[in-house]
């Protein structure tokens, strides 16, 4: 069972989020103001959220945790095929680039690694991986080819532009961006910063 | 230098994005609206938050992107001595975990890594680092005595939610969440998610 219907982009934001937060969830129930108030949202949105997505299990005591969890987990249709997979590149093999070419950390996400990158190419052929592994070089090729439009960027911050800007031409829509850098993308493309430091910084 | 007057949080927010900006910034200028299309906020609180900061020299074809750099390097005070760098601490030594035990990343970011725990004593004895690396059981202790207030996250994602609220006990008060998990903490701890693979799902 996938979507029918396409829901809103912010339920579906949410509806991700509240499975991810069910999966720590320590009791049976949980109620849509619980939900709200980690999420940082109204609880009427949850609950709309939840309508929308043909949930109707909500009680004046909570939803059943289970219940819900398996719900979301085939509406959102994480548990898909690998053919169905949504394919990403990792770009940039430092360590923090090579530390995301393992298998556990996509399980259940939807999506999975396609291929990495990096400039390096003697760096290309030491690494061991059970993913293809290219020198940037052969980016736009591999991209178009295998039509990636999800990147994970893991290059040093001085790099992030100029590797943003071979990513985007070469067909990528959507980044991860791990440096400290911020990228100016043109419309259509969207990033999101996720670099730790800068995480820290922003406290 | 460093600040004299405390800024508003979301001035110093944004100072520190305006400032990682520019490190990519290929113009001699940049105006106020263009970092305001890129930070995604409004063009007057630019001007300002550095008006706030004592940044006066904004002309009508925009700051000099050198003078407005190395402005925003010393009020930032990014380059800290080694004493005045803000500990954290890597929670769980995995690829990802043991990717970030790594000085080059925090490089003139404030912040330096202090140590880093593990739940596995043998992945703690085997892990080659130039920090003090404890097995989770002394993260009490360590943590304790070392006045450490902030914490990357970096467990398993079933573990997340134990760890964090050890680190919480400790006395970690910010924490960057590098799992998939949805982690409830008590008022005044903060948690900023930067899985990126919670970002690809989001997309």
């Amino acid at each position: 069972m996938t979507l029918q219907v396409e829901l809103p982009k912010p339920t579906k934001k949410r509806l991700v989020q509240i499975f991810q937060l069910l999966q720590n969830w320590r009791g049976e129930r949980i109620k849509s103001v619980e939900i709200a108030a980690v999420l940082g949202c109204k609880n009427s949105s949850v609950r709309h959220d939840l309508f929308l997505a043909g949930f109707n299990e909500g009680v004046s005591n909570g939803y059943k945790v289970c219940e819900l969890k398996s719900f979301l987990e085939k509406i959102l249709s994480f548990e898909t095929s690998d053919s169905e997979k949504k394919k990403c590149c990792i770009v940039g093999l430092g360590r923090l680039g090579a530390a995301l070419l393992d298998d556990s950390i996509f399980l259940e996400s939807g999506f999975c690694v396609g291929c990495g990158f990096d400039s390096n190419v003697n760096r290309v052929e030491i690494l061991r991986s059970t993913y293809p592994l290219y020198p940037t070089f052969e980016m736009d090729r591999v991209i178009k080819s295998e039509k990636i439009e999800y990147a994970i960027l893991c290059v040093p911050d001085k790099d992030a532009q100029n590797m943003a800007d071979k990513l985007v031409n070469a067909g990528v829509r959507r980044l991860v961006n791990m440096t400290r850098a911020y990228l100016i993308v043109p419309g259509g493309v969207k990033v999101t910063n996720a670099s730790p430091v800068l995480a820290l910084q922003k406290y």
